[in-house]
């Protein structure tokens, strides 16, 4: 049974457990500073596929048979899976499990996607309502472009503070059986809007909604940024990340040297990515890549993942709406 | 703990009860036959916003709001909101719970929204990661008009087997406390496409899926539609209603006297609607008004309620793409 702590955390007891994960990416990530951690790099951007939707399926769903593949099952072993993505209706996880047989839980948390999975999945577990489930996001730089901003063929200009949108996906297994990582407290965010209109600039519209959910794990957990080898939020990027250590020095806290964010990770500074990454796939694939790998070889041993979203459409920001930013987290424990 | 029955089906141990329960609906579906069920009929199709996506967004706030006071609650008082809609990026549901300052669980299942958010709060109501939250779904006829057909003002023909989306939001509070009404059971349904195309025939797509999901509840359960006062749909319509009674028919079950649909309660037979109506509202208003108004009045006992969605998006349709249909259940009993 999970249990409650403080106002926020809910700790799981017994933990969960990761049973294998796999991070499938294009070109363009595949050659950025995570080279080498990751279980595809497709050189085809459709992924053998004739519309770009198509291809983030296709792409989702190969993340998840290889997490399948590498846990010693097939997708049908799945009690179910929890997935989402960027793209209008989540068509891209409907479509990558479209055959699967699985009971699907369709998600939205923007790129907090991977984390929200991680979190429902985690308690689903330690309710019982599933024995091994597999938490899945994805998202595509040329469906998501062509849907948020402008036609890929137009070639619009990008500000200083726009996100580049991952193609990546990631998919983890989660089990009760023992395993070396393990989800031990998941933190559900709030929506947090404080009145950023400007969907080329959603670190900052992110930020605060991280602030927020780190903030009461920390109090909740009577922890502190030195007690974890990484707290890794996704995907704030640059702008949003330097944000987010300037709304904790205000409370004199220094996120330090185990702070960092997978919109900053996975792409190298050359790569003209402006602000950084992001996407669902994004910081799906930095943990169910390079993370997650090196917690299994104990590298890395207590992890915070913060996944953090930018709810907003592009007919809400035409609309003038402000972006709600949200933040889930859940901390993870090593060998 | 939750425990599984079978191959789909989770029993809920202990049950889940549900406090209080809200539906808000526009005047068209005040109009119809439940007239006098709903808690707000607006005669402003407008909810007092600007644009349509505020009014959708105002239409669940006031909907949560509304549970949460029947439950003698505000609504800082929920653990958590699951809530969905059929916007893109989910975001009249993002926009109602804003203010809120409760940690947001964002869902996508389309019209069968209200059943996911039911079957996995009553899942994380089990494992203990909340005593207290609230699911919420809403439609809105001009919301979702605008962007998956025709701009209003175009006035587009309807195909015969079309459906109308409705303007309505339920919304209801799931709570450890002892009440009338509980949630016994839990299912989650697969992603079943049959390759029907047609965007105007969501009542075919989706009926093939209620079968998987109710055979399996029937088996797993050893229960017969006989053994329910009602089992409700939401929403297949007249179409896709009829298909289901067919399907259950080549396997000598008749569906019989309790089955119903919530797209053909929420119109009258004169109200134009086509096949009847849809939308994640449909289902939401049917049974957070009628419904579970007769299961507190002990008028219904047992109920399966077994939300169905079209999986699809403009994008998808326009590409060809088959529409997956998914239907999520869950088993209600009452006084």
């Amino acid at each position: 049974m999970a249990k409650r702590l403080g106002r926020r955390t809910i700790a799981l007891d017994p933990p969960v457990y990761l049973s294998a994960h796999a991070a499938i990416v294009g070109q363009k990530e595949g050659e950025g500073p995570l080279q080498g951690t990751f279980d595809l790099v497709s050189g085809d951007t459709h992924f053998g596929q004739k519309t770009w939707e198509l291809a983030e399926a296709n792409m989702q769903r190969i993340a998840i048979e290889t997490a399948a593949g590498k846990a010693g099952l097939s997708v049908a072993d799945f009690d179910m899976i929890l997935a989402g993505d960027l793209l209008n209706q989540c068509i891209g996880s409907s479509l990558a499990s479209v055959r699967s047989n699985v009971p699907f839980v369709g998600l939205y948390g923007a790129c907090s996607t991977m984390a929200e999975g991680l979190a429902v999945g985690s308690c689903l577990m330690n309710s019982g309502a599933a024995r091994c489930l597999c938490a899945a996001a994805s998202s595509h730089f040329c469906s998501a472009e062509r849907q948020y901003r402008f036609p890929l063929a137009y070639g619009g200009q990008r500000t200083p503070t726009a996100q580049w949108t991952a193609t990546a996906a990631g998919a983890a297994v989660l089990t009760d059986q023992k395993t070396p990582v393990r989800v031990t407290h998941v933190v559900f965010g709030q929506i947090v809007d404080m009145d950023v209109t400007d969907a080329n600039n959603m670190g900052a519209a992110m930020a605060p909604a991280a602030y927020d959910t780190l903030s009461h794990l920390f109090e909740d957990t009577n922890t502190q940024p030195s007690d974890y080898d990484r707290i890794l939020t996704g995907d704030l990027a640059r702008v949003g990340s330097r944000l987010l250590r300037d709304l904790f020095a205000r409370d004199q806290i220094d996120l330090g040297q185990p702070y960092d964010d997978c919109g900053v990770l996975l792409y190298g500074s050359a790569q003209d990515v402006h602000a950084g990454g992001s996407g669902c796939g994004c910081s799906a694939a930095v943990l169910c890549g390079d993370i997650l790998d090196r917690m299994e070889r104990g590298a890395l041993h207590r992890v915070i993942f913060a996944g953090t979203g930018a709810l907003m459409s592009p007919t809400s920001v035409q609309q003038g709406q402000g972006i709600g930013g949200i933040c889930h987290a859940v901390i993870l424990e090593g060998a």
